[in-house]
């Protein structure tokens, strides 16, 4: 086995190996821009991890962890577009640098690049491979969509909530964890088993995320905390606080957000105070803790090596503590 | 054998039969509207068609005809955001209907779907039209890529225009012809032979759009005749003209492509009278003639019987006189 660093250089080093750009250049030069962007790299790190775990030459697995990374940075650049977003990982994003037509037509040949980087594989790994790859790229989009929705919705509901994260966030890494398993020519069994890991750590990350975007250390967390707050999101936080509060302390809520104050600092002063005083915040932080334990809990009853499973757990521990 | 009609009807009432609308509806129902506009329908019932005239069962292959009509619509919604055109069709646009975002995302999500259309065919045909596919859909975006670099090029060269219209147009012509014969189980050359038959006509078919924009008549010519004319697109007919006039007709047709009058009529006559004198209009029609003959030598090759050459090349006839 291999270190997650070792993965993560092996991935970067294969990914630069390939010449993207080509001709027409407008259409390939974004794709190259935005994948060298950097990042973590945790979902095609995972992909590699899981084929080796599963006794498969993770070198095999480097197309689909590519698939992997490059459906991400197509979506990113997508949203980006959607959300009109200046900024993505400290640098200009693709529709800001280029334009929108160019982030458009740029993103779809992204999507389709990354079902050729199956290509590679026998006929039935191939399959498997782009059947889950579908599946999830079009949860995904309604992910997207729900997310979208809810901006304009008062009454969002917590399960709808946490259906919107899984699919705009948890299936993702839980296809990444699949993908190494399919490589390696896993069980159907042990395949699902590390689905479940990877959609109940993406739940628990995700939910993680909107915590630190409040109650986070701007010194660490990658982005602007009180991001989440600023922009009126529902997250969590917000639908439970929402959930567990007197009447006069949703009605403040609701109108806290409501506003969008151009000095945002009380704004989000007053917000993180009603998250506490309702322990809205308490209830994130049970909730990371059971996805957590749901994750590991799948980890426990599977059946691969000790070593593999303290790998994954360890990797998980970490990507909770955000170390990773 | 079936007449075109029929594989027409059999395929609307194919795809009527699938349930498209579901959650999120926001995602899903302009998908279902812009399937439901129309349109001719032809590449889906080449689908049908060659499937049936290499012994297979049409109905097989309408999992694969919706494929290409899916990829196809996907295409028209994105072209249309980035040609900010708000009708479609007689009717309103996608990105005008609803937005932008509901554009780019919904038009996604048809990309994926039409790749999900392959998954019931068994694994090895599977990946034959999921490769082809892959190919012709990164061609087609190269293909509106070259579309929009022409835009603010002036050296533009007759085979890079000829090369665009084949990427933008003529591949998924042949695609749709060459998924037909893979279904079925012909022979690598059989879909080989479909598919340049296709590509042929598929030139020929887009350089006769270039003419009838020009000299067609506005009674039966579905657009506006004269529309390439007045957003000075660098068509066969205008870059012929250009190489073939004289110093004074070349300054003078860049001189007409370098305005945009409030009035078109009298530009639009100008260009026209120049594309006469010299000649481009005939020239073009050369190249009609050419492509469509190439089209049908190709035919001609093919081990298939005679009735079906000859259905082939009626449907070849018809489309190029536009009563298909």
């Amino acid at each position: 086995m291999h270190t997650i660093t070792e993965y993560r250089e092996e991935f970067i080093a294969y990914l630069d190996s390939m010449k993207i750009t080509k001709e027409p250049r407008n259409l390939y030069e974004p794709i190259t821009y935005i994948l060298g962007l950097g990042g973590k790299r945790l979902r095609p790190v995972l992909v590699l991890m899981t084929a080796e775990i599963f006794k498969g030459d993770f070198k095999k697995a480097l197309d689909a962890a590519v698939a992997i990374e490059v459906f991400h940075n197509f979506s990113l650049v997508h949203d980006d577009i959607m959300d009109d977003a200046p900024v993505r990982r400290g640098q200009t994003t693709v529709h800001e640098k280029w334009d929108i037509n160019t982030g458009i037509l740029s993103g779809d040949a992204m999507l389709i690049m990354a079902y050729q980087l199956f290509e590679n594989y026998e006929p039935n790994v191939f399959r498997d491979l782009a059947k889950l790859f579908s599946k999830t790229a079009l949860e995904v989009c309604e992910g997207q969509q729900y997310d979208v929705d809810f901006e304009t919705r008062d009454d969002v509901m917590l399960p709808e909530y946490l259906k919107m994260i899984e699919y705009k966030t948890a299936v993702l890494v839980a296809a990444a964890l699949k993908m190494g398993a399919i490589v390696a020519g896993a069980s159907d069994t042990a395949q699902e088993q590390m689905y479940n890991f990877g959609l109940n750590l993406g739940i628990a990350f995700q939910l993680q995320d909107d915590y630190l975007d409040v109650f986070g250390d701007p010194e660490t967390f990658g982005k602007q905390v009180g991001g989440d707050i600023i922009e009126n999101k529902k997250t969590y936080l917000y639908l439970k606080a929402l959930n567990s509060g007197s009447e006069m302390m949703t009605k403040e809520l609701e109108h806290l957000y409501s506003i969008q104050p151009k000095e945002a600092d009380a704004k989000i002063k007053a917000v993180r105070s009603i998250f506490e005083k309702t322990e809205a915040d308490k209830a994130t932080k049970v909730a990371i803790t059971d996805y957590t334990a749901k994750a590991f809990e799948v980890l426990d009853g599977m059946e691969i090596e000790l070593e593999n499973k303290d790998l994954l757990k360890q990797f998980g521990e970490n990507l909770m503590n955000r170390t990773v």
